[in-house]
């Protein structure tokens, strides 16, 4: 039924209701809602087309538009859910022997595609001063960072997951944090919504594919994504104009339903996507410096 | 009826039909599908929504697809309207004596909206040669080509035409070509179509407000308009899909009216709108080079 | 003698000691050096080699190096600068009456030259707003501030001279402030020192090539210049060292005389100069909105 | 004595010219001269600060300055100085069955830094293209080649040794290939020539730090170094001219050694930085797809 309408985010394809095996619950912080979602069975996941685990999302209001005092407000919210979730994954507290790998994946020549890029290009890394002050990590409770762009497949000829592998091996992080621009359903969505999940990334919808997936199996260590729609595929703008009108899906024509899925692999963006990226990459490194920055016993 | 759908190409307004006061022309040349539109009434004008005037559109396929000699066909078959235009514009002969100023109009920062701005800064002018090497003018039969990338209100808090028109007396030029990004009603002419006009530029659908308009009127010589569509009203998908689906405008519910009506302010891209743009900057800048390099006699 | 070292700012041509037709005036505010020089007859601009009229330098440290509050507090003492000398050269108090153009002078195109363009890139401009919002210039007593970056005349073929005064005839603005990359002499210098003058700009050196010229004679208003060192010639990097290792101009042999003249029309900067002029343009931006804001009664 | 001279170009560190285990070659191709420089002994190594093998460079004129013609030719030169070398290296024809990696190294937020960044963004890999289409690279001879952009320590906390090394393990290269910028003694050798080595990259001169090196030791397979010289020691600038004004560096003053000394930290761009790393990219990245695309039994 929702075939017309590719979503990466939980909360659009089912997972915004509670339901076998699917467990929700609903926040506010920072001015966000914030709307976790658990998928708790093999059944579920298929149902919704996402894999198990846990989805949170950040409704923020469009990112770009956010007053100065807002934007900060958010930016905790986000790095307190980031950083209890490190947490959960790696059942460890985060501090001065936690290291995290931020991958910025994503096409940094295509402005909707960019965000990975975008955002690691904004943050401070830490992990190469350990041997330089080593107090810093072990006194004041600062976290080993380290980044990575890795490119995309046509760019490098090799697959994300390959060069990520790498790069887990030579900086052995506790966790890698996979940062990458979603597809969202609905254009409300694009750059006011922030989600993160304990699945990791899976290329396609999170069915088949798995040799391409980043997780703990395939890179060897727990994937957090993190993300921010920024563009929709062209058909659930015909296919969300018409739910708003009142048709119901069923009652689609033939000839309807032909001219949704003609339209569907082709994505669009607001036309200015150049300005809502750069907010959001502000954001989200903003927040990933936050959550990693400081916390065993709180640095006082 | 049309109301749903905005379009800056007179083909896709009604132009393409002959009809009262519309006369239409097709051709073929460098692989381009070439369509004339002359819109010889007020009534036609009033009708297709568009100003009097000739409307050239060249279909070209996907500019950023072409193959680097199909691309050199396409640039030359355009460079030929060009000058044509422009000559009947003037009425006057292409070459040394002749003086054109490019005005890259457009948000440098948006990049959907940047094909102005892009397409001058990879041009080459001439103008400031003239004392250096006065031969080249008058001997060979080289053009004065100066350019400008006047900013948008947002940037710069002045009128595009006010700054075009104090560069026109800067330069006194024949002729100014404005070089700007179009929308178009249909996703399939997304930097496939180049149009150019006799008409200048007129903000706003061409009706009222003509204090802004770019044209001879505003800034004392003509002013050709030259564009590529590369965004698209999101109200246009939702309508083309219901066409294609065989539905009659005029049946759509109330809902569905304003479902439409409502998505009408926004615009969208293609994801990949970044590679379009900087190969539709390379063609129109190519294409002006060569229309304004040699004519007269044609340098032998 | 100073032969070898060209040098754009006053401060470095001799203008730094009190002298014949030259007044100097020290003082500190906001972390600081402030520098005023006072160039006051024609004999005494002859000999340090730039126009009669005022020239403040302030020297902060290393733009680029500053802490946020550092910043900040040569933010606001740079703004006071601009203010005080933009009111005494147009004898009119700042605030709801009053109109400043910002011209961002060079090439955007090269890093080190694109001050000017960057301060644009990041300034709000307010003109337009007039008619949407007049409260906010009659009461609160906003300035008008519009802007333009005219390019270089190898992009356009046109002076900018000339774009300028066509942007002055559109906006009617009480003052023009030129904001360009300047050559130092010493390396030092490079990114710490701010340079603002109420002579305009006088393109090589201040010395004939009058039509170029950007002033009041020129342009019809005052024009400030604003500027910060970004290239050094390399002739001065030898001469530098050389006076530094104790040896006297005068004593200098001539074949390395010979080698210094030879050096002399080339232009370096630091490797790091991307993150240099970005620091800088912030700066200036932040300076300009602040001291074209409010002023009037000061907004309470 | 050459101390205050660093410079990456073997030819400028006494490599220039036959001595005790070093030979020299000269030729000439495509409009260059071309000097090979094999350094056979360790004592060699150590004279000239640079570890034993063989660098070829390519003096080809200011890149950017190339008129289209002298510059296909150039690229074609070096195509074939590439690929000799490498198939020496590895033993091994170029063809379909030969895999390349190539490595941007360097900042690409720094534009003199970018050389490498830049020169991967033009490239067009191929390796990915092997399961969609096999007689590509079986019956044409097509080359695999891939590309990594490591980024530098300070942006991902990574060695960049260890970053090549995970690329390697994922795409089984025959052969690495480290394009990045390079310092030269002599600004007229900024962008005018191209050096080659089969030595691999030797972080500081070449001695010591050898963990961080990229070569056959550290990643595992034949690395080749490819550069360009894109900045200047400033100290350099100094010495060049007072040898050039036939000063003896062990004349040299106490203070003016102290003074050459003291600029040694500390490097120089040419202000138009910008325009020549663009021109060097295109040629980098042109020389190696032509290199690494067919060989074989040269594809007819």
């Amino acid at each position: 039924m929702e075939e017309f309408a590719r979503s990466d985010l939980a909360a659009e394809c089912g997972g915004e209701r509670e339901g076998e095996g699917i467990r929700v619950r609903k926040s506010e912080s920072g001015g966000c809602r914030i709307l976790q979602v658990q998928v708790r069975s093999s059944e579920a996941a298929k149902r919704i087309g996402k894999p198990e685990g846990c989805y949170v999302t950040l409704d923020c209001g469009n990112i770009r538009m956010l007053e100065e005092n807002e934007f900060d407000r958010v930016r905790c919210a986000l790095s307190v859910e980031i950083r209890e979730m490190a947490e959960r994954m790696c059942g460890k507290r985060v501090g001065g022997q936690f290291s995290v790998l931020v991958a910025g994946l994503g096409n940094a020549e295509i402005t909707a595609d960019a965000i990975g890029p975008e955002t690691v290009r904004r943050m401070a890394v830490t992990r190469h001063l350990r041997r330089l002050d080593h107090a810093l990590f072990s006194t004041v409770g600062l976290c080993e960072i380290s980044a990575l762009v890795p490119g995309v497949l046509g760019q490098t000829g090799l697959e994300t997951v390959e060069l990520v592998r790498g790069a887990v091996k030579a900086a052995s992080p506790d966790l890698v944090v996979a940062v990458d621009a979603l597809a969202s359903r609905s254009v409300e969505r694009l750059a006011t919504t922030v989600q993160l999940s304990d699945t990791g990334i899976h290329p396609g919808s999170g069915i088949g594919n798995s040799r391409k997936a980043l997780n703990a199996e395939t890179v060897g260590v727990p994937v957090m994504a993190l993300g921010v729609p920024t563009v929709v595929d062209s058909s659930t703008l015909v296919y969300d104009a018409l739910r708003r009108a009142g048709y119901e899906p069923q009652y689609f024509s033939g000839e309807l339903h032909q001219a949704l899925k003609e339209g569907k692999n082709f994505f669009v963006s607001p036309k200015e996507i150049d300005l809502l990226v750069s907010s959001v990459a502000v954001l989200l490194a903003g927040a990933l410096e936050k959550a990693f920055t400081v916390r065993d016993g709180e640095f006082s």
